[in-house]
């Protein structure tokens, strides 16, 4: 699969796909990468992307001229591929987009900053706008290589272990199950009995209950769209017969966890 | 503000820290972020940061050992901050969380890895769980990044326009108005003549309406806890009157965006 983008900022994507995953995923020939510098497609001597707005505000809008120059010149006209820009407006980004992405031979990815960009670029260039949530960023450059990273990890091979994108959190629908490691003991505190008994359809059962109420207590929106057997169900629905007693917690109470909207104490 | 980030991959993360609006904020020493290393935290000759999971499975699991040492050295016993670990099994990152966390003198930020890290972690240590979106990444810096970016910008002085912050998306609850900039006219699309008029108040109120029309269109969920005056509301009713008419794209149609769940069509 091959990822274009474009930005200004080339040195904001270039590093994080010099490490780890990325990296192999690249010189595997899984996946390509190419960063294309918006400003080496200004034509004036100052090089200038950007300028004041009409109307009057603060801040600098990023000019339509080499944001258009740059995609023709490397994708042609039309644009052979998506052109995704990265936008607070765009649709919310969530697993089901990445999947659909994953499913495409190429698709090209354009870093807004400043303030904004013209708004002609996104009514006559732009084939999709995404937002990896509901906060302000400096620019697309970090919502760009989140897309690149959940994306290329569903591309066959990428992953060294073939199981280890199917049991992550958003992959089944609900959130993981907890995980342990060695010691069995740290601190005083014991991993589950059960994971260390070597029965393993008890394990299976155990952690799809566990991965159930986690997903219960955390994001119960999570659930109208999980794929779900009868046996899920009705362990659901004895979660919620019980509801406000200490049964639910099973083996490993999760009152540490700040319940939504709880505030953050100021040491 | 400081910002502590734990985590297995150092490199993932300072590369962004030395462009761009950070790195000026950090110059001008109105943030400092101090990455740790996990791993140099470790005691064994192999600096063993993660290991198989107890009841089988693929993947490996950040052990415990040296995530509380880490933690520890730098920041005490018990954390003289917030840990937040970064996870898509979190509360679901957004403005209003940013702004919170602007407030604090010191956050510090856990990437997991791998297929995930000693739920004892999370029990014993971490006293916050945040998730930058519903999707899957290989870890957590780019959520570190996401956290360490938007709340930066919320620090005062560190745009240098002190307008920056305040127009964009979610600052005051709605989309962003549209932008443009030079030229007036660029293959034969010109800007609203509206921003070429030198009037203040009506370029202030098309631009609110811009923002609340784009709002209502793409993301009417956020309507519920924008801030709206008598005369936002009376122009949304307009619009829920009008809807299904061609009356309410104004001046620019929004017609080339993908409505949400649109599938991006393979070229």
């Amino acid at each position: 699969m091959r990822f274009d983008v474009f930005t200004l900022f080339p040195t904001l994507i270039q590093p994080y796909l010099e490490e780890s995953i990325l990296k192999r995923a690249i010189q595997r020939g899984l996946i390509e990468v190419h960063i294309h510098n918006i400003r080496d497609y200004t034509t004036d001597k100052h090089r200038t992307a950007d300028d004041t707005p009409f109307g009057g505000g603060g801040g600098m809008v990023m000019k339509p001229e080499p944001i258009f120059r740059a995609v023709e010149t490397v994708l042609g006209i039309p644009p052979s591929c998506p052109l995704i820009l990265l936008s607070p407006q765009g649709r919310t980004y969530n697993q089901d987009i990445a999947r659909e992405l994953a499913t495409l031979p190429q698709i090209a990815l354009l870093c807004g900053h400043y303030e904004g960009i013209d708004e002609r670029v996104r009514e006559h260039l732009v084939t999709d706008e995404i937002s990896i949530g509901d906060y302000v960023l400096t620019g697309g450059e970090l919502p760009a290589l989140v897309i690149i990273d959940s994306v290329s990890r569903l591309i066959p091979g990428v992953l060294g272990d073939p199981d280890g994108a199917i049991d992550d959190s958003f992959a089944s629908g609900l959130l993981e199950y907890p995980q342990y490691t060695r010691p069995a003991e740290f601190r005083g505190w014991r991993v589950p009995e059960i994971l260390l008994s070597g029965n393993h359809a008890a394990i299976a059962r155990w952690r799809r209950e566990q991965a159930l109420l986690r997903t219960w207590q955390r994001r119960p929106d999570l659930l109208q769209k999980a794929s779900l057997s009868d046996a899920d169900r009705q362990f659901l629905e004895r979660l919620e017969q019980q509801a406000g007693s200490s049964s639910l917690t099973s083996d490993q109470p999760d009152s540490t966890y700040p319940p939504p909207g709880k505030e953050i104490q100021n040491p």
